[in-house]
């Protein structure tokens, strides 16, 4: 049984965790809620102290934390893993993060033998679950071939683009620009249709099958027409990463009009106290209308 | 054989007049530009000099005109098309416009005992080529009743949204703000993207398969990676269409940030000498990037 460590049992974590125990890993795992992590160890999975003690019993490592900060943190930080891992271990960090942290990252390691998979993710927590992600993966041939069992029990999709870290991390920035946008567009538009008077349901079937659809307009509006805001993904992951959409394009002064507006969406909502709920909670900014649901006050 | 007109053989008319052709109707036809005009006759239509003249071969109309004023026009100017329609005619209005303006209209060809289908359409030219619109429609029982030949003839899918029309410009108008948004955030990612160092290609692969896809990214972003700006549809039709979105939103003082700001990058494509490209030719808006084709010079 080969051994593998997943740092970070938060939504995507946790199924990805699940998805390489059914795939006949030993999974040993690290994640500072305890009763998290020894509800995983009750599925089967190993506890481990500290990333320290995790490099210790896995030379691959799966980071599903939550940004650049953490990822440092689990990496370099007190007891972190880097200087536990032996040479030729593969760090596969998952976290959205700006392209150049990613690419700065996969140079601190490689400086220590150690080769980095730079690995967004999309797809949501349901297909971590199912270990039917995709992944934006790039990093050096010989890290695909040390962990190509691991990539396989957690993605569907593993697109190779490029030997340096960092590829995968623009694409994910680039999917995050639209991801972002779209969900504040599908609430704008769904709260105008509401404002003048269209049913929300016809105008959720009509506009899925017509030219106006995305895939963040087909997925969220359903928690709209059910008034159901739990936190599937919050507003304040938005926050957080149109910001690194926008830090980046200021690096390069880069405009960018529509994801500057979406931004004050999501910090809109965030400031109103709803960072918590579901994104598409974006659309209780708007005045005036009576939402479905009993959320809809 | 049955009598049908159509007013407008624009690049969407002509399809929806071709396919009436197919379906076995006799066709007439009223255009201005007297080329297209015979070349439809040449296919079998037949030419009306006016549109009160076309009124007075067929009882079923069906407009597929620009916008509010030349609906206006061809059916309450010279020579148009209202006073000459019997009692009990049917006129299909496709153009898309103020939902208050269809409503209007509604009730002032009902003063003349003329019934009227709210029916703007979706899909573009190549659908209403092969008969396979999507129409948001809305109108009296009786007029479906009349026009159902008519109206299996040119859409695949006909949405029954009320008996009032001004329903399917409302449920039109939240996809055309989508429509319109999703195409600015298509051409604002794929510049970033270029920017920041992604291979267009690969990106439109990825990001098609992953939550930041959209029905206008899928269709629009070829048109950049083959650097073809040929106008399928045109910036212009945003500007307007947006322009649209924005007016009637802002009569129920409604906010509408990203559709303002999208309205901004089409008025700034035209602004350029933009007006008559594709619509993505927003992406010429972006300062520093080399765009694929020879149009990215």
């Amino acid at each position: 049984m080969s051994n593998v460590g997943v740092i970070g049992l938060g939504s995507m974590g946790l199924g990805v965790a699940r998805s390489l125990l059914r795939a006949g890993f030993a999974v040993h795992a690290c994640e500072p809620r305890q009763d998290v992590l020894q509800g995983f160890v009750a599925e089967g999975g190993k506890a481990a102290a500290d990333p320290a003690a995790l490099a210790k019993a896995a030379d691959i490592l799966v980071l599903f934390v939550v940004n650049a900060e953490q990822t440092d943190q689990v990496l370099f930080g007190a007891d972190g893993a880097a200087a536990a891992l032996p040479k030729g271990a593969v760090v596969i960090a998952s976290a959205t993060v700006a392209p150049d942290y990613a690419e700065n990252l996969g140079n601190r390691l490689a400086e220590r033998g150690i080769l980095m998979i730079d690995a967004p993710v999309s797809g949501g927590a349901a297909r971590a679950a199912s270990g039917q992600l995709s992944i934006m993966a790039a990093g050096p041939a010989p890290a695909f071939d040390k962990a190509s069992k691991v990539l396989a029990a957690i993605a569907e999709k593993v697109y190779r683009l490029g030997e340096v870290p960092g590829q995968g991390s623009r694409i994910k920035l680039v999917n995050q620009l639209l991801a972002g946008v779209h969900i504040a567009a599908a609430a704008e538009a769904v709260a105008l249709g509401i404002r003048i008077g269209c049913d929300p349901q016809t105008l959720y079937e009509v506009i899925g099958n017509s030219a106006g659809n995305s895939w963040m307009f087909q997925n969220r509006v359903p928690h709209v027409l059910a008034g159901d805001y739990t936190p599937l993904s919050a507003v304040n992951i938005f926050v957080k990463d149109l910001g690194i959409v926008l830090d980046a394009a200021k690096r390069n002064a880069f405009p960018l009009p529509l994801t500057a507006a979406a931004h004050q969406q999501f910090l809109a909502a965030a400031g109103a106290g709803r960072g918590l709920e579901d994104d598409i909670a974006v659309i209780k900014n708007f005045p005036g209308i009576a939402l479905p649901g009993k959320a809809g006050g």
